[in-house]
Order: C-alpha cells, then sequence, then structure tokens
C-alpha cells in the first residue's frame, strides 16, 4: 500500500565549488569553468557510477525540450528561466541528474520509484562522496555545506516524497494536515499547481530544516510522517469506498478517459487521479498504477510536443492527449 | 434516415357509443356495460386482427404496472389518473391497444416503429370499422364523431410521430419551429417534460385540428411537415459534427453510460440521446438505433421496477438502471 501511495522518492544535495563565487555572482566564463570542472570530475571517476551521464547543454535544447525536462520533475522551473551557462548531466535512466549552475553549482539530484528513503540517500550520497573526490565543496566546521541560499545551509539536502492523496484531498483533511507538518519541520504542496486542490491530486512533502540536524535525523522525521500520511490516507480511502459514489466517480472517471475525443490537462489529470484511486482500491483490474503514473507524466503539455516534435495549440493537445490516453488504457 | 429520426408512429381514434352518455356522465354500472359491449364487439368478429387481444381490469394492476404502461406510451397519464371502470384491450405485441373509459368510451390506438402514417392509419382504420359492425358510434353528419372534448370533434383522429431531434434541441431552433407549426395546425411537445428541453430530445409532433378537415388531409399535412423537421436535422447535425466538440460529447456520454455504477434517470436519457446522435452519424458503429430506443423505454422508472417486481428507491433504481444499461450496450 506504502508504494501505491508514494510514487517516488527524491534526495537533492545542494554543493558548491569553494575556488568559485555563487552562480549569481559568476561571469560566462566563470560559469564554464565551473561545469568544465564538474565535467572532468565525472568523467575522471573510475566508479561505474559517472559511466552513462549525459552531458546536456540547456542552450542548444528547444524550449519544449526544456519544459518537458520540469514536467518529468529532472530539473527546476528556476533552472530553465535562465539558460546560460547551464547545463545538465544526467544518467542514461533519468536516475541521478545534477544541475549545473542553478541557484548553487552543483543540485545532485537522486529519484528513485515507490518508497525507499535509505537508497536513494544512500545513492546520492557516493555520488555526493565520488565528486568530492575531484572537487573541492565549500563546508565550514560550523555551518556546514555552504550554499547561496541560508534556508540550505548544514547539509544542503532536501529529501522528499511524492505522495498521491486524493482521499485526504477530497475530504479536505490535507489543510488541516499542512498546518501542523510545518511544526515538525516539513512541508507539502502540490506538485502540480499549488491551492486547495492541487491536480491530479499528487503532493510533495519534504523536509525543511538542514541546519543543526543530521541527514540521518531529517530522513527519519520525514519517514515517520510519510508512514502517518499514507495510513491516514488508506483510512479515509475505506471510508470513502463504503459509498456508491466514490466507486461511481471511478468508474465514470474511466468511462471518459476511454471514450473522450478532447480532454484538458486539468481534467485528464482529476480522472486519472480518480482512476488510480480505484485500481489500488482494487476496484478496477486492468489497469496498473505504472500505467497510471506513466500517463501523468506523458500528457503534460511540453511531454505532448517533445512527442509529436512540433509545436500545438491547446485544441490539438487536448486530441493528442485524449488519443493517447486511449492508447495506453 | 427518416426511419433513424421518426422512431415511431401512432394513430389515435376516439369514439363514443351512441347509446351511452359519456364516461364522465357514466355511473360504474354504465362503464362496465360499455366495457362488456366493447369487448364482445372484439370476441365475436370474424377478423384475424381480433384473435390477439388481452382484456387488462386497470383496477387489478399494481401501480407500478401501470405507470410502466404510461412509459410504454401504451395508455394515457390521465387512463392511469382514475382506476374505475377503466379497461386496456391490447393485442399481444402491443401494436393495437384501446383505453375504453377514458375521456372517450373508445380510444383506439395504433402504433408503429418507424416513419410509416399511411399502414398505421389504415390498421386503426380497420380496427374502427370492426368495431363499428358490432358497435354503435355516436356520428354527425354535421360534426362527424362525437366527442366529449370540441376538439376532438369531427374526424376525431390525434395523428402523431415521434421524433428524435437532438441537433435541433441543441442548436435551440426548436423554440422557433413550434411557435411556426401551430399556424399549421400542428403542436410538437416533449415526450419526457414539457420545457426548454425536453430529456432525451424526443418530441412527438401531431395533428390539432379534426373538425373541416378529412383524415387524408391531416396525415399528408402532417407527413410534409415531418419531412421537413427530418431534413433540418440532418442538415444541423452535419453542421454540428464539423466540430470536435459534438463528437467528443457523443463518445463521452457513450464512456459515461458504459462506466457509471448509478445513473439518474434525467441523465441517462441526455446521455443515451446522445449517443443515438453518434450512431445515426456514423460515429459509433457498434451499437444500434433499435438498441438506444429499447433502453429508452426500458430504464424509466416504474418499468425497472416491474422488472425487479419491487418497489425501489430512487438511489436503488439508479444503480440498477446503470446495471441494465451496461448489460445491454
Amino acid at each position: 500500500m506504502q508504494n501505491d501511495i508514494v510514487i517516488s522518492t527524491r534526495v537533492r544535495l545542494a554543493r558548491n565549488l569553494a575556488e568559485f563565487p555563487f552562480p549569481c555572482k559568476l561571469n560566462d566564463k566563470g560559469k564554464n569553468l565551473v561545469t568544465e570542472k564538474v565535467e572532468n570530475a565525472i568523467k575522471n571517476s573510475n566508479s561505474a557510477l559517472c559511466n552513462n551521464f549525459k552531458f546536456l547543454d540547456l542552450e542548444k535544447m528547444s524550449e519544449m525540450q526544456r519544459l518537458s525536462l520540469v514536467e518529468h520533475h529532472i530539473v527546476s522551473p528556476e533552472f530553465i528561466s535562465n539558460t546560460k551557462g547551464r547545463v545538465l548531466m544526467i544518467t542514461n535512466d533519468n536516475k541521478i541528474s545534477i544541475m549545473v549552475n542553478e541557484e548553487d553549482h552543483l543540485r545532485i539530484q537522486v529519484i528513485n520509484k515507490g518508497f525507499d528513503l535509505e537508497e536513494t540517500y544512500s545513492l546520492a550520497d557516493n555520488v555526493d562522496t565520488l565528486l568530492d573526490e575531484n572537487l573541492k565543496f565549500a563546508f565550514n566546521k560550523k555551518l556546514g555545506y555552504l550554499t547561496q541560499c541560508p534556508t540550505n545551509l548544514g547539509t544542503g539536502m532536501r529529501a522528499s516524497v511524492m505522495l498521491h492523496l486524493p482521499a485526504l484531498q477530497k475530504s479536505k483533511a490535507i489543510g488541516r494536515i499542512a498546518g501542523n507538518l510545518s511544526k515538525l519541520g516539513l512541508t507539502i504542496r502540490g506538485i502540480y499547481g499549488e491551492g486547495s486542490e492541487p491536480k491530479g491530486a499528487m503532493y510533495q512533502l519534504s523536509n525543511q530544516v538542514t541546519l543543526g540536524i543530521s541527514e540521518k535525523s531529517a530522513l527519519e522525521n520525514l519517514k515517520n510522517i510519510t508512514e502517518q500520511l499514507v495510513n491516514q490516507e488508506v483510512i479515509t480511502r475505506d471510508r470513502l469506498f463504503k459509498s456508491i459514489e466514490a466507486k461511481d466517480t471511478v468508474f465514470r472517471s474511466m468511462g471518459i478517459l476511454k471514450y473522450a475525443k478532447s480532454i484538458s490537462h486539468d481534467e485528464a489529470m482529476k480522472l486519472l487521479s480518480n482512476v488510480r484511486l480505484g485500481v489500488v482500491a482494487g476496484e478496477i483490474k486492468d489497469v496498473n498504477c505504472e500505467t497510471i503514473d506513466r500517463l501523468f507524466t506523458e500528457i503534460q503539455p511540453a511531454g505532448l510536443m517533445v512527442k509529436e516534435n512540433k509545436n500545438l495549440t491547446p485544441e490539438e493537445r487536448d486530441i493528442i492527449r485524449a488519443e493517447l490516453i486511449q492508447a495506453v488504457l
């Protein structure tokens, strides 16, 4: 059940090279030097981990390719807002990625399916160690890793889980939960849109505190709270499915997804969320969560355009989105 | 195309026995005498037409059985509003029916699928002639057949066609058309609910004038106007299906009908109407009009209860309705 509700686990480490100013104070030449150093550190490593990296210059990508990276949660929206001197280093399986010259010189990210904080952190830690052999990271005994923004000082670590919480969203419990989480050093926010009803009922729960706390403590805290949220979601789902309305909503959503000839991004997200709930609850048996999760990503606007390899109007996307969904379901 | 839009053709003749006062002035004994005379006239007839009649005493039927007769357009709502002394005489195929002691002593009705005014009238006329051999109908040389309500005087004939006009309804043209029809001696009204958007976009077009006009003229007039309405509906449909929206609506309706776990009468009528439009337009190929038309009747509330043979709450009916639709589609 945990892996049905926790869609993915992510750990991100912010690191900076001691000998350079932060990217915002760097000129183009400086940024290129940083990139060169990181690239060499990867290429010169003897670890198998570093064999599969691609080096993608953001400036050489099309706008829709860049947007598609954001939709896949590989880079931040901030990373593509300015392409100058920014490079993405990423393994072929998209599991490990390094944003170079975003807010910090390096943002090392590891992403895994399901709920696995230990393994995800351990991999990020390995990459960090390997790079540290060739690069000198800015580190202060008292403050820990130095970062541009003080909120990342210390571990420089942001660990998060992506959660599908349709029952807690429908029951409006999520607002109350969000308020309590901040007291525990965590934050929860919608992945596709903020506000009271994020699209697809997809949420990201992450640690906020990086200073004066070890990575281990932060991960344990996040793990405990995630387990509590998962339990609450399960209980709320059970209560929900006692009524015919919930079952009806789930199946109608499936019917529309399978038959519509045009479907907007918002509506598709909502219906996929309903169907995913039905799959996990055992009501819908001919589709699995993996298929739905793949669709959640593939139906995003830029991804559709990359797939078709051309710019599309919103109306054209709605038609292609409906076709894609029906081909997959 | 005409038979896709014209669902059925109906002819109804109002007749009274000369030797009795109208039903509203008749006591129970008188009504029973009328019933006896009509029953004998049928039983004593040598015509094969009269072999298959059942004689159903309204008082001996359950409320839901009576309501189901109205839903099937076999009797009028007025006929079941008071059951005292009222009998329905009906052939096994439900094609010919006679309401005895409704507003008039006899209301002879013939109903046929599709668009066939000649054949339908001819059959009603045959039944009329056969009964007239044994019964003396109230007839006046100047006024024609005498009926309780003056609006039926003359031919006593009400001929009608049941039309599915979703495109004219969606385009709002139906209001304007209705206004013009009254000038031509015809009237159009929603079959399932009055108002601007009758459920299922099902309409009944019928002649209003019975005095000073022959049956032949009235039928010709109705035939001409029906053909014009059918043409207008076809043109409006073609225009409608140039947009992806119309196609999308049709397919979504199919998706919901195939997947919903609970569906109200109103919604089911609307969605079936959309799907029927899609079938006729050639967009939906795995269902035919006959199946949809059968569902239009079978999903009515009383019919569902007769089928299940028990009283059901609206919520229970919504669930059974969804199951029935999915079993048929």
